[in-house]
């Protein structure tokens, strides 16, 4: 039975539930930055998910990359560069970041795992990114919530 | 027509011809470190390649990391913990880094990307990493040379 690893909960938003993930909002309001989790209890590793789930697991990327790129949209920040990356080397449950990069962001052009603590969204570019980002979803996979 | 960016020849060794990517062993005896490079002129994100394409991508880097685990076992290192980026700021040719890593090596458990200059294989160790990868390749892929 899955369960969401904690860490998340404390820093990242729900954003949607997706056919294999579910899909947070990073909650770092200088980056536009969703996670992926797949729903699958004790994977921490490509190799542990299916075939099957592994070829959805790469729609489900791409659909978050366009939704990176819609919450950039949405905060006046148009994303110059997708970053994609699954470490788990503190958090193991299996998790894929998607990020949008500018190179005018405080990690450029490093990688922002580890870089500095997140800074949280303000109320209003939380509900603009939200929305965003949930449109973009919707347009490219079933959304089941 | 595809040509490899210059970056990858001067910090990596050629490793294996996949269907998909040319495979190289990045040049840092520190980690167990491939780096897959589609061979697909202008590909600078993961949307730029086809459907087929990234179906292929993904089992080559399933072997990548199986062939990382390979080069770890090779060395006396066995790999706790496989990182997958694709990031591109630096060097925007797509390319996708599966990485190794121990809770003993230099930069757990932040990322290797952009934590230090590289340290060269001991011509040794080279070839025993770069047999290894390569046995671990052709046991689950087409290796075209």
């Amino acid at each position: 039975m899955f369960t969401l690893d904690p860490a998340f909960v404390a820093t990242s938003h729900p954003l949607a539930d997706l056919p294999l993930c579910t899909a947070r909002l990073q909650d770092d309001g200088r980056y536009s930055w969703i996670v992926l989790i797949p729903k699958r209890a004790g994977a921490r590793e490509l190799e542990d998910l299916s075939s099957d789930d592994r070829t959805q697991l790469m729609a489900e990327i791409l659909a978050a990359g366009h939704a990176v790129r819609a919450v950039g949209e949405a905060l006046g920040r148009a994303v110059e560069k997708l970053n994609i990356g699954a470490l788990g080397n503190v958090t193991p449950q299996l998790h894929i970041h998607v990020v949008g990069r500018r190179s005018d962001d405080p990690a450029w052009p490093g990688p922002v795992w580890g870089h500095s603590p997140g800074v949280a969204y303000r109320t209003d570019a939380l509900a603009l990114g939200l929305g965003a980002a949930q449109k973009a979803f919707a347009a490219r996979l079933t959304v089941l919530s």
